[in-house]
C-alpha cells in the first residue's frame, strides 16, 4: 500500500504547470514525485531535482535515462507526468509508452492531430494508462452540473455559451510562459485556440455530454506582428442539434482566467465560473435560481468525492488538479475513473483544432468536425 | 416654463412599455401625459385614460382624432409617445410627423427597413425632433464608459462582447407581451434579433463609438413550432478592425433581462451588466480592476447629468428611461442632446436586422453591413 | 378620479430629498406636486417653485401661508409632504394636522421623543393619515422576506444582524447635505443613529415582525471635534427572544449606502442588501440557497404589487419611496395601507434614538427600551 | 536537503482538520508526513497510519510511545502537528516540548488560559519552535492587506468589523465534529468563541497591527439546551483607540464558513471575505474602489511568497494553510517567520476567550483585555 511513484518530464526552473502537477499528484497522499528529467539541460534538470527534494541519483539528465534507470529499479517509477512545452508530448508519451509506463499528460496530447492519432494507436496497442490533465473537468461543481445534466435536471440541453477570456497576451509576449506560446514551432497549430480554447471545448462536451459536430470558427491575431491566434470565435453545433458559441481571447485586458460556462436545456439550466469555483447557478423550470456551493449535503456522488474540505473552506485549481490525479490513481490501481480524460479526447480536441485552424483561415462557414478513425 | 406636454399611442390595458414611458417621461417633473390613443378598441382606450387619470375628453377612439382635435387646443400636446407594437411605429410617426408632432418611438424605428428609410425621409423633410428609446443608452454608466473610451482610457478598442440573454420565451409563448413578439406580421422581420438583439447591436455602436462594418449571422428558431428567431449568434467587424461578437436570446431559461457589455482595448477594458447597472468595471493597464460606482465624484457630465440620487442609492430601469426623456425634453427645447438615439440609428438597427435574418437565411459567412444612403 | 393634490414643505434649492418625495408621489401617476413652501427663504421658495414647474402662484413664501391660501381653493392640496431638516418636523406636521391636511413626514417624526409623543396625539386626536417615510420599507423584497417570515418560512426568528454602513461623514462634514446632520440643533439628540441607524432599527422591527424589547448602545464621535456620533453599534433583544446587533457608521470610507439586513430563524434565513435591492437570498432547512430576485413569478402579493417592471429590470431606491406614496394614496382614499409606516413607528423609533443615546453616554449595559404609553 | 518529517497526533478516522494539516505541510514539496499517533485507540491509529500510507511501523499506540520510538531513529521526526480536541493540546505540546520536538498546533492553543499560560513557559524556557494555525491569517490577501495598513495606505485605523457567521450548530450536534465542540469538557471554556470567534479575533489583531485592550461580550447558547454559547457578539477597543465589533455564530441557518473583515481608517478601507479569498476590496480616500486580486503584478512581497499559482487560478483554504508550514519549515530551519502566529498570539486569544466569557456570564459593561505577564 504505498505511495505510487511519479516520474516528470519537463517541470524545470521557471515552469508553472510542472510544480501543479507534482503538488496535485501529492495532494491526496497517494503518490509522491520520486524521479524526474526536468530539462533538456542537464544541469537545470539536477537543479530541479534539488529543489523538488527528490533523492539526487535520481534527477536525471534526460527522459530515455530515466526510463532505463528507473526500469532497473525494484521501486521505480509507476508512471510519468509529460509537462514539456507541446511540441514533445508526443515523443515523450511515446518513450514511456515503449517502456511500459502509464502517461498522466498536460494538455494538449500533441502538437497536430496526425500526432494525435499516432498516440491513440499507441496507448489502444499498449493497454496501457493514459490521462490528460483537462484540469478545469476536476473541479466537484463541474461534475456537480454533468451529472444532474445526465439526470435529465434541465430536459434536453438546447444551447450552451463557454468563454475563457485572458488578457495576459494583450501586449508583448515575453517571458517563460508566454514565449513558446506564440512560437509555432514548439506550440503547435493553435495559440489561443490550442492553449486554452480547448479547455472550453473538453469543457462544453464534457458538461452537457454532447458531442461537437459542425463548427464555424473565426480566429485572429489581434497583437500586431504575432503568428497565431489570441482571440477566437468557435460557434458550435452539438449532436443533438444544441448550439454553442466557444468564444477565446488572450487579448482580453483584466481578465485573468475568466472560463464560464451556461447550459441552457428546455426545463433550466446551470451557470459556473472557474475563479468561483464553489458555486453553481441552477435554474429551475418553476424560475427558482439556486446557488448550490461545494459541500452541500445535496451535491451527488461526484462532487462529494471531488471534495476535500466542508462547505465555506474554498478549494481551487489544485485541488481540481488533484481530482484528476486521484482518478489516475484509481486507474493504476485497476479500478474504473469514468470521468477522467483520456486519448480519446486528446484526438478529438486535436481535431478541433485543426478543424477551427484551417476553416477560419479559409473563411469558411460551417463546416464538420470530423474525427479520424470514429 | 410649463410642463411639456405628452400625447401616446398605444399604452392600453396589460401593456409593459407604456405606462414605463409615462413614467420615465414624468419622472423629472419636466413632462406630463396629457391624452392618448390607447388602443385601437376604443372602449379600452378611454378605460386607460381613466387610469391614467388624464383628462377624459383626451382619450381618444383613435390617433387620427387625437391629432386632429389636439390640434385645435392651445393647450394641446407638444409630442407623441409611439408605444404600439412594431408594425404600427411608421404609420403612427408618419402621421404625428404630418400633423407637425415631434415624436418619441420605442424601438425599433419600424417593422422593416424599407418602412425606416421611408420615415429617414420623413422625418429629415419635416426637421422635427425624433428620437428612438434605446433604453440601455440612458444608464449613466453606459454613458460614463462611453465618454472615458472616447477619451482614451483604453486605447484603440479591438474586442467588444455584448449578449443579452433572456429565458422567459424557452416555452409556450402565451400572454399579451409574449404573442406579438411571435407572430411575424406585428413583429416585423426578426424574432429575437429585433425585440433585444438590436438593443445590443445599438449598445455596442453606442459606448464604443465605432461601427458595424461587417457581420456573420446565425439566426435559429430554437422552440418547435416558432417561426421567428429565438436565439441568435451574430460576429461583429467594426470601422476600426475591431472585432465583436453580439449574444441574444429569448431560451435561456432563467435569465431575466442579461444584457452585458464588455469592451477590451489595448490599454484596459469596462464591463457593464444592465441587471447591477450601478457599478462599471474598468480594467487599466497596469493590472488595476476599478469598481466604479454610479454617484461617484469621479464620473464625468453626460453620467453625472444622467442621476438624480448619491451613491449607494440605486437608480434603475425607470432612470435610465427617463434619461431619454430628458434628452428629448432637451430638444424639444432646442437644445442639443447628442447621445439621444434618433431615426439613423433607427435606420442603421433595421439594416443590422435585414442583413443579419437575410444573411442566416441564406447561411452566408461574412456579409457587409450597408446603410442605404449612407 | 383626478390625480391627488400634494403640498411640500422644504424642498428648496440644493434639497436632496425633496425632489425625491416628488418623483416618488409622481411615479405611479396617482398624485402631483401642487403646491410648495420650499425655503424658509421666500425668493428661494418661488425658484423652488418654478423648477418643479408648478404655478407661480402656488409656490409660497412660508408653510402658514401655503396652508391658508390652499384651504380657500376648491382645488386646494390634498396632504403635505415634510421634507424639512429634522427640528421642524414637528411644526410643520402640527400645522398640517391643525388645518386638516394629512402628512407624509420624512423620518424621523420629530428632533425628540417628547416631540413623538405629542405628535401622536394630534395624529390620534385628528384622526388624519400620517406616515413616515422608511424607504427601505417599500422594497419589495423587503415586504417579500416579511410575508415569508410571517408566514413562517424559517420558524421562529433567533437572531437579526442589520448594519447600515456609510463613509460620507469620514472627513469633514461640508455641503448642504452634511453640515445641519452634524449640527445638533438641526438634527437632534442623535447624529449618525438619527440619521440612519434609524432605519436599521425600523427595517429590523418591519421584516422580523418583532419588537425591540432592550439594548445595550456604543455611540461615538469618531471625526475629531464632532458633536453628534458618527458610529453606533447597538445590541438589541426582541420580544420572542431573538438577539440582534444593530451596527450603523458615517465614517466607513468607501462605504455608499450600505443598508443589509440578515435574519436567521430554527429553519432557514434571509440576506438582503439595499444596494442591490432587487435579490433576495433565502437560506432553507434542507441547506439549499435560492436567490428570490424581483419580478419572480413565486413573489407573493406584497412584493408583487410593489414592482412596475417585469424581472431582469431593475428598479431602485426612488421605486421603493414610490411605494409608500402608493400606499399613502391608498390611505388617502380609505383604503387600508397595513405596510406603511405611522406615527407609533415614528414613536418607537424617537424611543430607540433617546434610549440609546441616553445609554451610550452612560456606557450603561442593557436597559430596556421603552414606549411611553405602550 | 530532504524533505522535513513530520508526525501527527490526531487526525484518526473521522477527522477534518488532521489530513488538511498533512495536505498544507506537504503541499511544497518540503515536509511529509512520517509517523503519526492518530488516536487514542491504537487499532485506529493503525487504520490510519495505513490510510495515510506511512510506513506501518511508525503509526504508534499512543504519543508518547512515537516520541521515544522516534527519538531513537537518525531519520526521526522534525516536528509534531498536534490536531487533537482542544483538551488535549497542551499534554501533546508538553510532551513534544519535552522531547525536544517542535511543535506546530492546532489552535487554540489549550483549553483554557491558565494552560495556556504554562504552555507559555514551556514554550520559552525550551526555545523550540511553536506555531499556531490560525488559518485565515496564511491567505495571499489577508498578509496583503496587513502589509498595506502597515504601510499607510488607510492611515490610522478607526472602526474593524469582522465576522464569522457558520450556521451548522442551529440543529442537533450530531456527528464527530460537532459532539465534541459543544462538550464543555473536550472543548473548553468557551464554544463558538473559542472555536471560530478566536480566528476573528485574531485576524482583526494580524490585519489592522493593533491590539484589543477592552471589550463587551454577549455571548449566547441559543440552542435549547446547549451548554456552551453558540452565537457571540463582542464589542472591541483597540490600543490605537480604533473600535471594533466581533460577531461569530454557528446558528446563523444557511451561512458556512463566512469569515469576513472590514477595516476602515481615515483615508481609506479594505474588505475581505475568506469565501471568496482571492479578492480583496480596497476603498481608497479619493473614492476610488479598487479589487485587488491574487496574482496582480502590484502584489507586495509577502502576498506573492504565499501564491503558488497566476491570477485567475484560485487558490483557498488548503493553499492558505499551506502558507502557515511554509512558515513552519522556515523556522525549524532557522530562518524568521514573522507572520506566523505563535505562543504568544496562543496567550492572547485564551485571554480574549476566558475575558468574554466571563464578562458575558456577569452581563459586565466594558472590561479589559489583560494579558497576564504583559
Amino acid at each position: 500500500m504505498a505511495k505510487l511513484r511519479m516520474g516528470m518530464v519537463g517541470g524545470g526552473p521557471g515552469a508553472f504547470i510542472g510544480p501543479v502537477h507534482r503538488m496535485a499528484a501529492e495532494l491526496d497522499g497517494d503518490m509522491i514525485l520520486t524521479a524526474g528529467a526536468f530539462s533538456s539541460d542537464a544541469t537545470r534538470s539536477f537543479q530541479a531535482g534539488e529543489r523538488y527534494r527528490i533523492e539526487p541519483s535520481r534527477a536525471y539528465a534526460d527522459l530515455d535515462t530515466m526510463l532505463a534507470q528507473e526500469a532497473r529499479r525494484a521501486d521505480g517509477i509507476d508512471f510519468l507526468s509529460v509537462v514539456t512545452p507541446n511540441h514533445l508530448h508526443l515523443p515523450a508519451a511515446r518513450a514511456a509508452i515503449a517502456a511500459g509506463i502509464p502517461v498522466m499528460s498536460d494538455k494538449p496530447a500533441t502538437a497536430t492531430l496526425d500526432e494525435a492519432l499516432e498516440l491513440r494507436r499507441l496507448v489502444r496497442a499498449s493497454g496501457l494508462p493514459y490521462a490528460l490533465t483537462y484540469t478545469y473537468s476536476g473541479y466537484p461543481l463541474v461534475r456537480e452540473a454533468r451529472a444532474r445534466i445526465a439526470a435529465g435536471a434541465i430536459g434536453k440541453v438546447r444551447k450552451i455559451v463557454v468563454e475563457y477570456p485572458q488578457g495576459w497576451l494583450a501586449g508583448d509576449a515575453s517571458g517563460k510562459q508566454a514565449e513558446w506560446r506564440v512560437d509555432p514551432a514548439r506550440s503547435g497549430l493553435g495559440g489561443c485556440i490550442g492553449d486554452i480554447g480547448v479547455h472550453a471545448f473538453h469543457l462544453a462536451e464534457f458538461v452537457s455530454g454532447l458531442s461537437v459536430t459542425e463548427l464555424l470558427a473565426d480566429l485572429a491575431a489581434v497583437v500586431p506582428g504575432r503568428e497565431l491566434d489570441d482571440d477566437c470565435t468557435v460557434l458550435l453545433r452539438f449532436d443533438n442539434g444544441a448550439r454553442g458559441v466557444l468564444m477565446a481571447s488572450q487579448i482580453s485586458v483584466g481578465e485573468r482566467n475568466g472560463l464560464h460556462i451556461r447550459i441552457y436545456g428546455e426545463s433550466g439550466g446551470f451557470d459556473w465560473r472557474q475563479e468561483s469555483p464553489n458555486a453553481l447557478i441552477q435554474h429551475h423550470a418553476d424560475g427558482r435560481t439556486e446557488i448550490i456551493q461545494a459541500g452541500d449535503a445535496a451535491l451527488g456522488p461526484d462532487a462529494a468525492a471531488a471534495t476535500r474540505t466542508p462547505g465555506g473552506h474554498p478549494e481551487g485549481y489544485i485541488e481540481a488538479f488533484a481530482n484528476l490525479y486521484a482518478d489516475f490513481a484509481r486507474l493504476l490501481r485497476g479500478e474504473p475513473a469514468p470521468l477522467l480524460p483520456g486519448i480519446d479526447d486528446g484526438v478529438r480536441s486535436m481535431a478541433f483544432i485543426a478543424t477551427a485552424v484551417d476553416a477560419s483561415a479559409r473563411q469558411a462557414s460551417w463546416v464538420p468536425l470530423l474525427i479520424p478513425g470514429e
